[in-house]
């Protein structure tokens, strides 16, 4: 890792816990619909709606929302009642704003590093809602800048190298999702870190490979950064 | 205009059409309610919804969509029907990817301007729909730098000022919405061009001042800018 010029990090579970919000909300959305059918198939059917979504509407809670409403009538076969709409919605809204719980360790790992190599923040998803909890978190003040993509693609990786006057192999990208924070980043030729999490967002699954250029670990630490 | 090294845009009303697609769909909102409420009655609830949603959803077309469905439940006092509330969700969606209709001589005044300045577009809104639409509007070409904000304040124009190393006198701001790109801009001491369009968000309507950094245009034209 010697020639590391810059290190980007992933926001949701990788600094912070995040789908743990969604996971709960799913949960009760599984209740609702149990009267209807099983929480399994009630859970399949919402995955599918938001994967139909997803091009159009896109990261975050608002499209989450609208999916379990579309979801919910679907399965009711029409029959869900109007108060369980809005109660939909309003478990839909909770997953926004909740306290910021950091990962283990997170704060000392980036101030020490902060240090010694410029931080940026590379996160992709809803505009307001991540500036909401790069705010809360309080770690905005280790990053010398911060990306809000829409998505996360060797293409979105690329830009950001040229924007720092970097090559390539000069980058290392730390992240929980293979999918978005790895495999785009060793195609373009950069080193990364994965740290899975415990929970992942079932679009965010991805074959996973062995690579020269990358690193594992269960949880982020100093030590991987030496 | 000697001093002017920087020229901003504001993208929605400013360079294509926008709020005409929002209010389609609300006349479509409605025509849907008017068995239950007024037209007039209607929109007022919409837009007081949209408002309290605003904090905590932000702009574009998903907190419209479930502005929608909150609002109907409440005219309809529940009584609307899944079918009807799948209705509101489509017309919501169709605010999103419409064609872009570029305002009159923009392509012109665009090229123009760009053999001379750097040109930045500033606008705010939902990541995902603004870049779309940037994308198909084919004029991402004449802008040296695209910042998508959640909000327009004096302080994030402050930003973008400190980013490009000149001084607030140095900068232009060229937009629609007298609350977003002229009041903030003129607070920080930069100059602004005010073209107001035919139909804005009543959410974004302020009391318009008179200011010698300000100039007020009935439409785009490269003489505004000599």
């Amino acid at each position: 890792m010697e020639e590391i010029k810059l290190i980007a990090f992933d926001a949701d579970d990788t600094l912070w816990m995040n789908e743990y919000h969604y996971r709960k909300a799913e949960l009760e959305f599984c209740e609702k619909m149990q009267k209807y059918t099983s929480a399994k198939t009630a859970n399949e059917l919402l995955l599918k709606r938001e994967k139909q979504n997803l091009p159009l509407l896109g990261y975050g809670s608002k499209p989450f929302i609208i999916s379990l409403i579309e979801t919910a009538i679907e399965i009711s076969n029409g029959e869900i009642s109007t108060k369980e709409i809005l109660e939909l919605i309003e478990i839909g809204k909770e997953t926004i704003g909740q306290p910021i719980e950091l990962m283990p360790d997170v704060e000392n790992v980036l101030s020490m590093l902060s240090l010694k190599f410029p931080l940026i923040l590379a996160t992709k998803g809803d505009l307001k809602e991540q500036e909401s909890k790069i705010e809360r978190s309080g770690l905005e003040k280790y990053f010398t800048s911060v990306e809000i993509l829409s998505e996360k693609s060797s293409e979105s990786y690329r830009r950001i190298i040229q924007k720092h006057s970097i090559k390539p192999e000069n980058f290392l990208m730390v992240g929980n999702s293979f999918k978005s924070d790895i495999l785009p980043v060793l195609e373009i030729g950069g080193n990364a870190i994965y740290i899975p999490s415990e929970i992942i967002w079932a679009h965010e699954i991805a074959q996973e490979i062995e690579h020269p250029r990358l690193k594992r670990a269960d949880r982020l630490s100093v030590d991987l950064f030496v």
